[in-house]
């Protein structure tokens, strides 16, 4: 077992067990979330801590993979089922000089398994009075 | 400028010059391709030199970025127009130990450049001679 920078470390626990609040502490204040489902990206860490929440409930069956990393670059490859579908992953991150979650791109396979998913955080965050004030705008 | 395995430096200029031999030159015979438009995989250097090519010409303005690797695993980040619409992946590569590409799968986001690849390619491949022998299913 390889042992990573203790946020990625934290990351796994905290996505593992889904833990909102874990997940916020080792986000920078201004982290920038770009996911697989739109272009549009979202912004500071308790809207992101609230998506990959929603993205946990989906995600089934979530194992991370190969790790690769250069300083402070980490790609995390994973499988999961979105419902009956295999999807593959790569979330892209890219830690501060703190040691804190600045950037987070997520790129992933087939599309299919995508519109799935896109289709099940619609309206996981359609649901949520939190995003209710928040406009979600496609490109 | 960094400098990779020559497989690696050989990939990128193939890919910039649309080179299906010299990509072929670099795949294992039984190199395994998984697209991010469908579950399906290909097999085989000579079809999935092919596909490569197809996808050169539906990606414009193609530009990677990050490159990170870990013995035989390389993660090649890159970013592309598909007709009006920006697109990131990462091209996950695997090498043999003789140095050729036995493994290549991409991952991809958003959904919707996603999606105008897959059109794109759906085309180009039904009007190959090459793939028209071939069965395409989607799962």
């Amino acid at each position: 077992m390889h042992s990573y920078h203790p946020t990625i470390e934290s990351f796994f626990k905290a996505i593992k067990s889904n833990n909102v609040d874990q997940l916020e502490s080792i986000f920078d204040e201004n982290i920038l979330f770009k996911p697989p489902t739109y272009w549009k990206e979202w912004q500071g860490k308790e809207v992101v801590a609230r998506i990959l929440s929603h993205v946990g409930s989906v995600f089934k069956n979530l194992e991370y993979k190969r790790v690769l990393c250069n300083d402070l670059d980490y790609f995390l490859e994973f499988n999961c089922k979105i419902g009956d579908l295999d999807a593959t992953g790569v979330d892209m991150i890219t830690l501060n000089k703190r040691g804190l979650i600045e950037k987070f791109e997520v790129v992933m396979r087939p599309y299919k398994s995508v519109g799935k998913l896109r289709k099940s955080m619609t309206l996981l965050t359609s649901n949520d009075p939190f995003f209710k004030s928040l406009q979600v705008k496609e490109k």
